[in-house]
């Protein structure tokens, strides 16, 4: 077993540390796409989800563990799935619309980017990359999506049930356009793995020089300058196997 | 004037492409103390606002470019603001706090660890990278601090004028708690730039050392394995200058 291998097999035990213990059913396609991939793994991930939670609005840093929560659904909603949760708020309940979510840890910055690529691409503008103390690179696929409404104070609700119903609508517009943005990033990717064969075709001389060079370098180099250690996209692609 | 110099005088030139032409108030010291560095410069910024926008809430792609501003504002403001800007809407007014975000162009990928690093234990958890195709190495700073409330449809108001009270204390709320987190930030960046001096004094040999092999590898190496092209961030703080 090469040191790859090894390094996958290491983080695939450590998988899923989540109360759920299982993906979201809209996602496991890309999960299990992703997972399939030598360079990568997925380590937290959320289909996307409408939430009402019942806490202290004015704090200044709300944790959503010390939250009750009224209601959660992955799916569509119904503004009565809202309405009977309210009824049960004691404090600052509010209803928000969390879009999909995903961290994919990646054995190479240039993995890390083509993930990053191919989320930008469908549309979640807030993705980027975490490069750690320790050297591990993930990538965070994030949207810009949201939607945060405060609905009662002290238990006391502060709208009225038509308002209720146009928030409920709003809130499943925002999750079909969530699905819609999931996949396009299947389709992305699988058009970045069309375009990955072409290029491995092509390039079969350039990436066994490049290679030969890595080996040279391995365990002489550290640190080049930005151009170097953040090569061309383009670039990458025939070091991507 | 070496590459650097180059590269940073090169960049200054594009600064501020924003209409406003200028920095917000609460985060100029922000954006003078990064570009004071050799190793940064700002490309885009705000400090953080409430606003109220009117457009088409229930379509797939909302431009903000295709929306009526309604109002704006860069510091607290009072829910009588809020109501005379609803008074002009005649679509869907949707009343937003967009906290503080930060672009910052790195020189190296140790340098955006950095900013990473500091924006990360500021508050800031939205923050990634970005490493574009043609190696240019961008950090942005984002908090996951919102709100969106839609408070209008095709002109009428959806709530009343106590709800409108409400939100507006839960803005101006989030605005103070983001002016807290920026400060943070400066405070973050003094204390990595006290611990760098102290790390420059005692690895002066290690810093030589690694500028030779720099010199060395730059024409030489393009591609590390993940953990030479993600090196320790302690492993950075020697390199940065």
């Amino acid at each position: 077993m090469d040191a790859d291998q090894q390094w996958k097999k290491q983080c695939l035990n450590k998988l899923d540390h989540s109360k759920k213990s299982s993906v979201d059913e809209d996602i496991e396609h890309v999960v299990i796409l992703l997972n399939s991939c030598e360079e990568y793994f997925t380590t937290s991930s959320c289909s996307g989800r409408i939430i009402l939670i019942d806490g202290v609005s004015g704090s200044s840093d709300v944790h959503k563990q010390n939250c009750v929560w009224l209601f959660v659904s992955h799916q569509k909603c119904k503004s009565e799935d809202l309405i009977s949760g309210l009824a049960r708020s004691s404090a600052d309940a509010v209803l928000k619309f969390e879009p999909f979510v995903l961290h994919v840890q990646c054995r190479q910055l240039e993995d890390a980017q083509l993930v990053h690529s191919v989320a930008i691409n469908s549309g979640f503008r807030n993705s980027g990359l975490t490069v750690s103390k320790t050297g591990k690179i993930l990538t965070a696929v994030r949207s810009t999506h949201g939607l945060e409404v405060p609905l009662s104070s002290k238990g006391k609700l502060l709208v009225d049930h038509d308002y209720i119903h146009f928030i409920t609508n709003i809130a499943n517009k925002k999750m079909e356009e969530n699905l819609r943005r999931i996949q396009r990033s299947v389709l992305e990717a699988e058009e970045e793995g069309g375009e990955k064969q072409k290029e491995e075709k092509n390039k079969t001389t350039v990436y066994k020089r490049r290679r030969k060079r890595e080996q040279h370098c391995q365990t002489d180099c550290c640190h080049g300058d930005g151009s170097s250690s953040a090569p061309d996209l383009e670039d990458c692609l025939d070091l991507f196997t």
